[in-house]
């Protein structure tokens, strides 16, 4: 799967809509998903916040010009939850995968209990304590970002550790948005390997130590982005900071993976498996 | 919805299951839109990386334990594109949401293109250049954080004004993660309100700063759990920054929106709309 903007002529990148009444990243996470098993390329459009009639019908509109001007009918993800909406956008020129209306109706069978759209409630996410725990981990992998702070590392539910740019920082703050996961990070420096210890605020947290590794050949790579041709990016450097690295949590037995071929994703769910943090089960 | 991790006598909390060969981060996102629309308590189980047969028959004993201890069936969300490991899920004793199987053959169809699984190519996401350009936005965002630095600001995509603690930092980080959006933040201080000016480095940038606002009251509330009674979390310190921000965001024409009752995917979707950096469309 591939994007491209430009408006198709036939024969040219499909066109495939996200139609929401929320923000539509539901719509688009699984589209993007169910997508990427195909080898084509796909002009995405977005539209979220189709929350009145009016707004439904005007997304049929826009749905209905792409039918017309790419002279084929266009694939529709949609999570509409009110049947009304959803009714305008289904008699749309699309192809139609309606999420909601697929799986609601039979959870509602199986439950027993009539979904929340169905009983006209609505609910206001920021006041509930998942995204209250979400925003407060934010704040706390941030304050805890590359060894910044030492205080309140009682209350992390994981520490990070790894050479510089071995793709501590970007999983912490990953871990902490997508899980509510409280993520604490630390570089392992020369200091550290010439001690042949671990920084000395962490020995106590063994437990939730979590490392990460990469090749030297990959870490040269992305250093050198940063600060071309310096001695911190050389190969010769970055083999012996891996190295030692290793050795260090071999030593302290420490769990580790490395970051070479795995998406940030893949490490965090790696790290949830491993940890097992108190509040969710894997 | 809310969840329990507690193993359910019958009555209690409903087992769900997220099945992948990834990282069930499709599953878990869809299964979790779906689940809110059911007020009832729900105990999540996540089952990644189910990429061999073995791991597949380990997987559907899981759910048959589950459905023996609950006395009930579980739910089970998967998103395994391999016909054989799916079969193995859907012989367990569950609700099967098969979310691939149901969406991806009639694409297959429609597109007249045979999926990569059916054909049996597998991608690297890290080496994609979507995947590169997330990573690379997450460390612009950070670098750009709060004002840090005014270097490159010409390649940042969007830039968050707004008084300090009004949703600046999440959002920002959001965006990066989420979309690949570099999005630099500059806090909004006393010193521009009394120079009654953007600050220096940004009025150049104008198409692309967004603002954030934020009611004194909830202001207030952030910055005390912070700095409990001081002048800077006062409501009164509060209603008079609020208050000269949005005069100055006004008299500047600056974009605003107010990030009181908006998560932070709520309020990165609306700028997304308004700002529509160039590499997308809504």
């Amino acid at each position: 799967m591939s994007f491209a903007n430009t408006p198709g002529s036939p024969g040219a990148a499909r066109t495939v809509f996200f139609v929401s009444d929320g923000t539509g990243i539901t719509a688009e996470t699984f589209g993007h998903a169910v997508l990427s098993q195909f080898e084509m390329r796909f002009r995405q459009i977005r539209l979220p916040f189709i929350d009145t009639i009016d707004k439904a019908y005007a997304a049929a509109r826009r749905i209905n010009d792409a039918a017309i001007a790419d002279n084929q009918r266009p694939i529709v993800f949609s999570t509409l939850v009110k049947h009304d909406l959803s009714a305008v956008i289904r008699a749309a020129q699309g192809m139609h995968m309606d999420l909601f209306q697929t799986f609601v109706a039979p959870l509602e069978q199986e439950l027993r209990v009539k979904s929340t759209h169905t009983i006209g409630r609505i609910h206001n996410v920021v006041d509930t304590e998942e995204y209250k725990n979400r925003i407060e981990a934010i704040n706390f992998s941030l304050a805890h970002d590359d060894g910044q702070s030492h205080k309140n590392l009682a209350d992390a539910d994981v520490i990070l550790v790894g050479v510089s740019r071995s793709g501590k920082t970007p999983t912490s703050l990953y871990l902490a948005m997508q899980y509510g996961i409280k993520a604490a990070n630390y570089p392992l420096i020369p200091d550290d390997f010439e001690r042949n210890k671990l920084p000395s605020a962490l020995p106590q947290f063994k437990h939730k130590i979590f490392g990460l590794t990469i090749t030297p050949e990959r870490l040269s790579e992305i250093r050198n982005e940063r600060r071309a041709g310096s001695k911190y990016a050389s190969l010769e450097n970055c083999r012996y900071e891996v190295n030692e690295a290793e050795q260090l949590m071999r030593r302290e037995g420490i769990r580790w993976l490395s970051s070479t071929t795995k998406s940030i994703e893949e490490i965090a769910t790696t790290i949830l498996q491993e940890i097992k943090p108190d509040r969710r089960e894997y």
